[in-house]
């Protein structure tokens, strides 16, 4: 099972890719996808959009993992992330891929982190989970804890956002992916305006 | 001059074309793009993108005119709305289009509505302003009423949020759009993440 993590922004979108085999982890690759700030919203969700799906083309996960966001600081900076969000969620769907969505909490619990340690001590855990020496930004340490999310602790308590649209990627699936569908219930789904 | 306006929601887009010759306006084509409320959001976010860039091709506007969003009933709408919002600002500028907004009050005193009037009014005066017996739909007559603002007031007042990429795409912004430009300074960006 590989699984691409997504840490979305609008000016920074971290992604990470990790693969269990027979109960190990191996990391597979990670970055950051940067947009020029000064550039328009659109050219930068194009960029963004792009970038993420070449990553997606590139490392061909068999599903996609992504933060549930429950939390806000205000409503604008909400309508923001939720345009890095759409076009990232988009690149995922347009591959057939399925998206889970964990919440923050279970993201630090599965990498052993509390609820109220910051991203420093995620990276630190992240690490040492992947035996990697450090990871350069936040953003990329995020999206890694949230693909080991989905493989550690994803089988029984992921909450699928996503389905695949063909007979093709639901046969790549994995069970994992299959236990969350019928566990789908507990998916809260966002208002719809 | 030929604008597509479109009112963005994650369960229904709508989308209006309205073309300026010599003063003269004239209505091109509405329609709503419905998804399945049932469905994964990733999902919904690929019938909607898909949809709306088949209506860019269909009828090959020059611009595109959004209404900009400044009040918000609660950040988790705000978030849910970014989404879709985001998909469709994609799908703008993947097709090398400028895009602009403009806040809801003067998109309804272009159509000459009043603060206070509904959706009700707006679909009225639309009818009035291109002619048409009726528009089925709410999404349909308020993106009808946002190329309507682009066309009757824009030339001065528009806020880009998006420029085109290419040379290409630049020789079709027309003036309005290039007008538009050097009043960028006024453009509020949203806040990053």
């Amino acid at each position: 099972m590989r699984v691409l993590g997504v840490d979305p922004g609008s000016r920074f979108m971290g992604y990470g890719v990790v693969e269990e085999r027979r109960g190990r982890l191996t990391h597979v690759g990670h970055g950051v996808i940067k947009v020029d700030p000064d550039a328009p919203l659109p050219h930068r969700l194009m960029v963004l959009h792009a970038e993420l799906a070449g990553a997606l083309s590139k490392y061909r996960p068999e599903a996609v993992s992504v933060e549930g966001v429950f939390t806000f600081r205000n409503a604008r900076s909400a309508l923001v992330l939720g345009h890095a969000r759409g076009v990232a969620l988009l690149a995922a769907a347009q591959k057939g891929l399925p998206v889970f969505e964990y919440p923050p909490a279970r993201v630090k619990r599965s990498v052993g982190a509390g609820g109220a340690d910051g991203k420093d001590a995620v990276a630190r855990m992240v690490c040492a989970l992947l035996k990697l020496e450090a990871i350069e930004r936040a953003d990329a340490s995020d999206a890694l804890a949230v693909a080991l999310c989905h493989l550690n602790q994803g089988r029984a308590a992921g909450l699928v956002v996503g389905t695949s649209r063909s007979a093709r990627s639901k046969s790549r699936k994995g069970a994992a992916a299959l236990l969350a569908d019928r566990l789908s219930p507990s998916y809260r789904r966002p208002e719809a305006r």
